[in-house]
């Protein structure tokens, strides 16, 4: 194992730095078998600030190999602040003229942040990403604004240009600028007042996805999405993360109609990013945490991870409209041991193993017709501590999706929202509920990944129980599986 | 004291029914004097169904008469769904042609809920809203669906007609209709998708409101606010209420911008509707329950209250955008004893009297210079049971104020969500905090009313002390006032 990765509230599926601090995924890019991650780091302290861009590379999104930190800024009072990365393939900033093709050059764009304000720069790297050079014309982007922050860059093809969304938070704006060649950029159009505007934007992501024609099928459509990060000011308090369906002509974003929507009916998943490069699946994560309590939760040497690797589509449900899918990537190489494999009716006790301490759930629930008002639990138990966090299905109101982390005792604060809720209205032939237990974080999928929840929970005992019980007319087909540690080699 | 309301939880200075199950105000109209309050309700039950309007009037919307039910429905598959009430002074629905000018008729506009289908339906009363006559004409709408209801109808003063909001829930969609006769109804518009979109659209509601240019100095204008519930789907689980600020011209409603904003940041403000007939205030209430657990919470022989009575203003805040600004409408009838007025630094506990058990308090928080993170609590504490209600001010993230009912014992549900918060980013001077607990209703308001959130509780014992705890570099002034019983006869 990667040493230094063995604490007990330790992510063992989820990128976690070995220490200190870590927020927004920045820079996410995949070319040629890579996938590459920058993140917000404080590399001297476990609170948020001093933000470099942290790196880590994986080949499977589960495995992680950390790096070098790749961008530090140049005295204590700048700051490294988000941004993104793009593969110049066909070298349109200038930057890589002796590179061979199959070397491409990467681009970063990120915001310099200094007390006076905030500017877009650039710095480039031409050796795939592991080190960078700062460009010697920045900034590339200027408003005299100490409130412009978070640049995106993609290609957009169809009008042969990079276009970049990047957020001024206070003014509840995305602004697009486009581009040839990284360096010269023209603002294009601005996105603003839409959806939930809490006290700031941030972070704005704009990507094209699958279309889906049902919580499955692929439409062979796609439409455009931007996503927008909200902090402070979110409906469960802190900060969150909301989508806008829509199309984009290089120019304009256009959203499918004036409603706010989320992505995670949790409160910990932020600042969501999607990987440059990965053709035409939509891949992307987040930072699983809320400013409201991230520099104080009880983890240590590090705090923070990111979300699972997740891969997006989106479904216009014809009960609840747009919906965004999202389902882990191929779990195929954490794949370990099978604890149960089977139906439960009334209830059964799963024993946990002693792996790595990381689980894979996935229940379908059916129900018996004529009975209305019943209840499904799934209860993670510590049996040294008999501290519960819970999850289930009430089925007379809607019926209900709950997940209740009141009952893990390791994290009180009057911020940290015990309880999270969602309509479950029915997915195909059933309930149909999925996720990973790894540590310290819950990550809950409903109906083929239509709704998604991520929850971080302190327990002070080890979960080491999965506890199903259901009503009379309720019976569940179940499958728990132990996960290998993403911080062991892979064999 | 009117028999009946002496019960533990029983609210004191908050509207509930006797006995029995309420739901969504209704017909709110003020005419000479006297506020009349219609609701839903089922007379036979304490959970939800068997709809009829119940009926009670007051000169001070805290001092209630019950009034006998007022529309009931013909058949056991019909319900008397929610409506409004307006007084039809120029007789333009022709009810009225005998009645004399200053006792003119009332027109109720209703949903008739069957099994096939749900349409409007209007009844008049010649007795000021004591009996009423159901039209024979009925319905007045009907568009063949089962999801179409919660008509509002206003005055349209500048194109001098009756004008409509009326619910296709399932379309995320208001529809406005006008006419100049309350019979004859011609569709004008709709809005559609706009804001947080849940599973279904219900109870919109169109008002004018007076603009102010600070929290509290009105400014003279006025905007319309187009007011929808949704339920479920909530962002914080089951029902709640949305504001859009716009203007309406007689036939469209155009909003200010796409955003979505919540009217309350609690999840017990449902159904708010407005009062008809109050001239240049705009007053309106709420029921303070939510769909996920108003069947179940442990109250009886009655379930649910509405909200306090409160007067609406919009203001356009510099960070924040849009805010609607509420407000306890005058409380002068209901003030008794002061238990303490004073400042408090460090801490105090003010011990609540035997009265009726309802309090008003008020806090306002001023912080010394250069003292950043630190944090303000205003705890209702059981002396019997130690149980604890508890607000309060964390100045380190926005500043945050916060608001957790998970130290009250007496209800438990997945549902029952625990924590609340919302950025309280400043006031006049400091930080406002005010507001009425009680018996089972938390309300509380910040900064002159520019946020506000309704909480039911339920605890064991009774609150009977309230204990202000202030970090070094924090002072308050507080005042808590005993409230006299709405359910006493005036003196």
């Amino acid at each position: 194992m990667v040493p230094g990765y063995n604490q007990t509230r330790r992510p063992q599926v989820h990128f976690s730095p070995a220490v200190n601090f870590m927020n927004d995924p920045n820079g996410l890019f995949y070319y040629n078998g890579t996938y590459h991650m920058y993140y917000q780091y404080n590399p001297t302290g476990i609170t948020a600030g001093n933000q470099h861009w942290g790196h880590a590379t994986s080949d499977d999104l589960y495995h992680w190999h950390n790096q070098p930190i790749a961008l530090s800024p140049e005295s204590p009072d700048e700051g490294i602040f988000s941004g993104s990365a793009v593969v110049d393939v066909d070298n349109t900033s200038g930057f890589f003229g002796n590179q061979s093709s199959s070397n491409p050059g990467i681009v970063a764009i990120y915001t310099l942040n200094t007390p006076s304000k905030e500017t877009q720069n650039i710095a480039y790297s031409t050796d795939g990403g592991y080190t960078f050079t700062k460009y010697s014309g920045n900034p590339v982007i200027d408003i005299n604004s100490n409130q412009f922050r978070d640049p995106k860059v993609i290609w957009h093809a169809d009008t042969k240009k990079w276009v970049m969304a990047v957020a001024l938070p206070t003014q509840f704006s995305v602004v697009f600028y486009t581009s040839s060649d990284l360096k010269n950029w023209k603002k294009a159009s601005t996105f603003s007042h839409h959806g939930w505007l809490g006290n700031q934007f941030e972070c704005p992501n704009l990507v094209e996805v699958p279309v889906h024609n049902s919580q499955q099928q692929n439409s062979g459509e796609t439409k455009w999405v931007l996503v927008v990060s909200v902090n402070p000011g979110a409906p469960q308090g802190g900060s969150f993360t909301q989508f806008f369906p829509g199309e984009f002509d290089g120019t304009d974003f256009t959203p499918e109609d004036d409603a706010a929507r989320w992505v995670d009916f949790g409160k910990d998943n932020y600042a969501m990013q999607f990987f440059y490069g990965t053709e035409n699946k939509t891949l992307g994560l987040g930072w699983a945490s809320n400013w409201q309590y991230t520099n104080i939760v009880p983890t240590s040497p590090w705090r923070s991870a990111m979300t699972l690797p997740r891969q997006y589509a989106l479904w216009n449900d014809p009960v609840l409209s747009w919906q965004f899918i999202s389902n882990p990537t191929d779990m195929s190489t954490i794949m370990n041991k099978n604890l149960f494999s089977g139906k439960v009716t009334k209830s059964k006790n799963i024993k946990l193993g002693d792996g790595s301490g990381a689980y894979y759930f996935d229940i379908y629930v059916s129900q018996d017709q004529g009975q209305a008002t019943q209840r499904a639990n799934f209860t993670f138990i510590s049996s040294s501590t008999k501290e519960e966090l819970r999850m289930g299905l009430l089925m007379d109101n809607g019926p209900s999706f709950f997940i209740d982390r009141s009952g893990t005792k390791g994290f009180d604060y009057p911020l940290f929202t015990d309880k999270f809720a969602t309509i479950q209205y029915g997915g195909i032939g059933g309930w149909h509920v999925y996720g990973v237990l790894d540590k310290m974080i819950l990550e809950t999928f409903l109906n083929e990944g239509e709704q998604s929840a991520t929850t971080t929970y302190f327990s002070n005992g080890v979960l080491d129980k999965f506890s199903i019980s259901l009503d009379t007319g309720l019976s569940a087909t179940v499958n728990v599986t132990a996960l290998k540690s993403g911080w062991d080699q892979k064999k």
